[in-house]
């Protein structure tokens, strides 16, 4: 059967989350009984990350199977018409071999985070940032995240319930970009590992703004990647200012869209 | 009475404009009915730009006459707090002398607008940007957006219905970037004038729009103005990708805030 990848952007306000749950609405089944439309019987989507609930997307990728040989331009455009008014759309689709598979040829993904510090309210866009009401300190925050760079056990950033099988893992990068926002400053954080255990980036963000408020010391973030320990980990962040920004592949399937 | 001007940040989507009217929600009834908690009576809201509908603001001023001598702070934590959960941020708050006027004190208005140019739909802020699915020549748009620097007659660029007593108006800045967007280009447009005539930036922006899509020439954007006639105008650009992002005064009330 011909195999599709997807690029998909999504606002995961309305979703209990990617994976599908008995009765509550989660991506995959919106973007599966859509597909169900498109082919003789529903699909199985397999995706690089499965985002939380109240998690967005800006660069997710997944992939599946069909029964027709589609023209991917076509088959985007049909599945945009029929995702309406769902705030989900394909931004990419090509066909891809046999071989390819979202989750297991992914070599990298990145997330974006963005937090906006001001007293004041966030009242443009709510639901898509993490809104803090006291300042932050750029450089404290760089220096602490600094620690997290490399090959490193992340027990202390790792959700209990993780299914991972091993805590270790190569951050490969976390930029942290402060930009204006009216009557304060958004802050951008972006991270970028071949793959992330439940949590990690809510983990690190959510110590991260209490590094930034002052509250702890950057080298406290050594420690607490030292300890191993989840109880050594900050508050998590809440999920409405993560992105999975776009998840990277030894040939991009979408190069050129 | 103590004057108090506030800077003001809002979501135009839910409300017909910033202006009261009869039964229909509109920013300025959302302050008043408020500040009518805090106050005697209900105090009457004089502002420096009345927004159309869907029209949003980061930057919108207004000011207003109270009984008590407010600290500003407080007085700006009580509104933000009664204004929930209303998309309506008070982001500055200051005490101004009696001969401040939000409107005719002000010597600069300026305008943001948001568009996003991508095949695929907006589904993570679609209230919040003017989507068109074509690609847009940003320095073809720079290139007609310069005829309106200066001194004109902005007849062709005015919506019928408005007001002001002359069509002559000064543009001091149009300034266009190209932002990166998933999937395709956000393009955000400055624009910086004393005042603007009703409708003036939404035109000039629906022109624009034409340029930067090859569907007119950029000199063409110069034989419009100069025709001072409505109908030599582009389309009107949809309100929900204009934003009020500032106002300009000798001296500014929130200096520091």
């Amino acid at each position: 059967m011909p195999r599709f990848a997807f690029r998909i952007e999504y606002n995961g306000s309305p979703f209990c989350g990617w994976q599908r749950q008995q009765s509550l609405p989660s991506v995959q089944e919106a973007l599966e009984t859509r597909l169900a439309l498109l082919n003789p019987t529903e699909p199985r989507l397999a995706t690089a990350g499965r985002t939380d609930t109240g998690v967005h997307a800006t660069g997710q990728v997944a992939h599946v199977d069909l029964a027709r040989a589609w023209d991917p331009n076509r088959l985007m455009q049909a599945l945009n018409q029929h995702l309406k008014p769902l705030p989900i759309a394909i931004t990419a689709c090509a066909a891809v071999p046999d071989d390819f598979h979202a989750r297991f040829s992914a070599i990298e993904r990145r997330y974006t985070f963005r937090l906006v510090a001001r007293r004041a309210p966030v009242v443009l866009e709510p639901d898509l940032v993490w809104h803090v009401r006291g300042a932050l300190d750029l450089g404290a925050m760089q220096q602490a995240a600094a620690h997290l760079i490399g090959h490193h056990d992340f027990t202390t950033f790792r959700a209990s319930q993780c299914q991972a099988k091993s805590p270790l893992k190569t951050m490969d990068e976390i930029r942290i970009d402060e930009l204006p926002y009216a009557a304060g400053s958004e802050f951008r954080f972006h991270l970028r590992s071949r793959s992330f255990l439940h949590n990690q980036v809510r983990s690190i963000i959510g110590t991260l703004e209490r590094v930034g408020a002052g509250k702890w010391h950057p080298d406290r973030m050594a420690e607490a990647l030292a300890a191993r320990d989840r109880t050594a980990c900050g508050p998590v962040s809440p999920p409405q200012g993560l992105y999975l920004a776009g998840v990277g592949y030894a040939q991009d399937p979408f190069e050129g869209r």
